[in-house]
């Protein structure tokens, strides 16, 4: 497994990670299993989506944001729609590996959530298989 | 891991796999681990739901429909709505292996969900164990 | 894989199953690797989020609830609200785990989610890695 860090610059963000995970990927010599990206936070998650038009993570960060409820949040600090978000998403995705490779779609990248910050994070990618 | 080729005949449809991922799992090998089933498209997804009432499906796809917020798309290919419903169904779904099975629940069937056919699709299934 | 037994008290619930799953993998043995946390139910399913304010659980279980549309459903058993709940998180968890533990945020609890209680529920951990 390893530690990744990042720096997120907004409160809502897709960050592209693709690339560092396919490179984890070659690293660990794993031919044909499969790689979980995880992220430890509450307020920030993992989804797939497309890579192509930058536009869809931005629709995608407006649905998302118009989607949160208006309910009476009880959490103090007041950030309750990111927890609601990154639940939503997910904390981790798993893509098969075959030939050392991730077998993404051409059209997919590996995005990193983050619905809390700017703030420093970190994320974890564990290869398996052999 | 092997490569399956389907094909989606609406817009919008929840399509039942489970006898194709039963099929790898067993012609795998593998004994104790886990099937990972994974779509490479980015306007569709996976999800485990109810296999017995027909009704659920459909139930589930009216509600993901109605889901979707009514915010100005920037995405010009006009399926943002898909783009949305994937990531909030997720690319993949992982069930534990024992016996060389998948322990799904009795009432439980593994999804393709298309949220922009009709299209031809794939999906990948990849068994990870001993 | 082992088997777990869990009982839940209402119809909606969140319930902190970390401990139980951080056992499960002291005894597989497992140093590297991943461990999945399944739910073989339809109307109950995973998260991970966070541990520390239960208010977070609280304000998560009344946004899903919000969240719910309100359209005709057409299942008989009046539980579409469930399935749409369980779909929305997922069936299951996937943590990478490290030196024999899993490796969760700090602030990180894995919860079964019940959107269809009370019940009698099971749920499965399988750890894989060496």
């Amino acid at each position: 497994m390893t530690i990744h860090e990042i720096k997120t610059y907004k409160r809502n963000a897709l960050i592209n990670v693709t690339a560092e995970v396919r490179e984890a990927v070659r690293k660990s010599g794993v031919e044909e299993g499969t790689v979980t990206v995880y992220c430890p936070h509450t307020t920030a998650g993992f989804t797939i989506n497309e890579n192509a038009d930058p536009d869809v993570c931005t629709d995608l960060l407006a649905a998302l944001e118009a989607l949160v409820p208006k309910v009476n949040f009880r959490h103090m600090e007041g950030n309750s729609d990111a927890h609601l978000k990154a639940s939503l998403m997910g904390a981790s995705v798993t893509v098969p590996v075959k030939d050392g490779e991730p077998v993404l779609g051409i059209w997919q990248g590996i995005y990193f959530c983050e619905f809390d910050g700017p703030r420093n994070r970190k994320f974890y990618v564990s290869v398996n298989g052999r």
